[in-house]
């Protein structure tokens, strides 16, 4: 299924989403407009968004009330992807210049503070305490798991457990505001709440699995960004993880934190990765987190979301062929 | 009077604070610990929480409910700091390297994120609406001021109502939250909580032009950071301005902006605040500031606080002796 089907039951409500955010970009300071309007026409799959709405589709959904949360958790998402791109000086993203970029590290550095605030200000009008704590969560989680990244970088001691809870941080907790908050919005009940809160958590895992494996395997054109772009900032995903395990004591990964060749040595890794069985075990560890994720949805009301859940799910962890 | 003399009266809520922080401090990620550590044992005046207190001693004061905002306010403070050092890449804060100077840029945005957060999620454990609302604005005003700052830098068509709304939005907003929170948390009646934050708004706009003027006329040891950087990164602040409309054909600042040599430019601009009625007008500016601050107190109840609050204002119009 592509994501546009999957999407067609809540696709009037992604649009409200849509116009929200684009009014969000119309601000009164001309400097800030320009910066602000390229942000948020990107080229995200508003996943989160989606997320936030499905969640919320159970017991008692208001649009109105799910607006500003659902505008929150995509100007989060944006925020942080504006600062990452900023520290990690990338130049392409969704096949289009980098804020960085084209506006300097300065202005994207700025512009990723005011998307943080301006999130903090959506949640805070939902007026609900639960879901105003419930944003902050991510945004410290994030943080620490992107400067525990940064501690890792190039370091060679590196265990699986620690990349599970690095991608705990920085992606499964913004899926987790956005499933949990859809669902304390829509008054849904504590148990339902916690599944949909861990249906988040996995799909989360499994959602950055699946990408660091497209930075494998993927083209630049596929994924909008360069590949191999990972290994070049240090960062040891479960590919590389893997690669490492099997061959302990010879590895493009070990020569490239060693000082080797850059180039050539991610190239090789890049080839190591694709010519072997590691590319099927990584997809077979985030399809297990899929089935995590959908594994208890069954113990939701039986409405058309429980399914559209579950196809977003299975769309996920098939980005990868 | 010193600083410590005008602490005195609340000199052990002040320690309470200073505990808090430096509990921030302790967290379980390595990887943020020394960071934070540093941080947040800077040389900071913590003015901020201190107008918090003050603001607070009118009515019901209750320094548990209160300690989470005033620790917050400092905490965005200490954010936003980072985050300027970082994009203006100063290398020198409080008379010792700043963070991006010592950890690099990529751990300094991602330090001062992870401040952003805790701050919001310190202001979030009061549960008064309010207050975290309150906490929200000055964090969209100060990016939306630093954008401003950043997007008139090095330009020549620069006005005094632009100087005056940029420095309302960087350096006041902050300061009305401290005296608007602290109010507000002690259950203070609308009429005196209004009188609060005009003083915090009044006097954190004396602050920041004194702060100007001391770019020119202070030294590195007194200032604990260079001398003339506002200029050097083609910031116009009000001794600049009153420059530029003093000599309108001709003025180092213009020069400057033009591409003129940067050292000697800024060096001659100096000389001529310093050795010009300049410095005395811009303080008789923030002079009345201060005046305006103040002219409201009398009506708030006799406690020692209101004293407290003259004699910080006049502390901080004086500090360019």
């Amino acid at each position: 299924m592509q994501l546009n089907e999957i999407y067609a039951p809540i696709q009037k409500d992604l649009v409200a989403v849509e116009d929200g955010l684009k009014s969000v970009g119309i601000v009164e300071s001309p400097w800030l407009n320009d910066l602000l309007g390229y942000a948020l026409k990107g080229g995200g799959k508003r996943l989160r968004p989606a997320l936030a709405i499905l969640s919320a589709c159970f017991y008692d959904y208001n649009l109105e009330r799910l607006l500003p949360m659902a505008m929150a958790v995509e100007l989060m998402h944006l925020a942080t992807l504006v600062h990452d791109d900023t520290i990690d000086n990338s130049s392409v993203r969704w096949g289009r210049p980098t804020v960085n970029k084209v506006w300097g590290m300065e202005k994207a550095v700025l512009l990723g503070d005011y998307l943080f605030a301006k999130a903090g200000d959506l949640a805070v009008s939902t007026e609900d305490m639960r879901v105003i704590k419930l944003l902050l969560q991510p945004l410290m989680l994030i943080t620490n798991g992107e400067l525990a990244q940064a501690a890792s970088a190039f370091k060679l001691e590196q265990s699986r457990e620690h990349y599970f809870f690095r991608i705990s941080c920085k992606t499964a907790a913004l899926f987790v505001f956005a499933t949990e908050s859809g669902a304390v919005l829509s008054k849904t009940p504590e148990k339902s709440t916690q599944i949909l809160r861990g249906y988040g958590h996995y799909l989360g895992i499994a959602f950055q699995i699946i990408d660091d494996i497209l930075d494998f395997i993927g083209t630049e054109e596929e994924m909008g960004k360069p590949v191999g772009s990972d290994l070049a900032q240090g960062i040891v995903t479960l590919p590389a993880l893997m690669l490492m395990e099997r061959y302990p004591q010879d590895n493009p990964v070990k020569k490239l934190f060693q000082g080797g060749d850059k180039k050539e040595n991610i190239k090789r890794a890049t080839e190591m990765v694709c010519n072997s069985t590691i590319t099927q075990e990584c997809f077979d560890v985030a399809s297990d987190y899929r089935t995590k994720a959908c594994q208890n949805l069954k113990n939701l009301p039986a409405k058309e979301a429980r399914a559209v859940l579950t196809n977003l799910a299975d769309f996920i962890v098939s980005r990868w062929r």
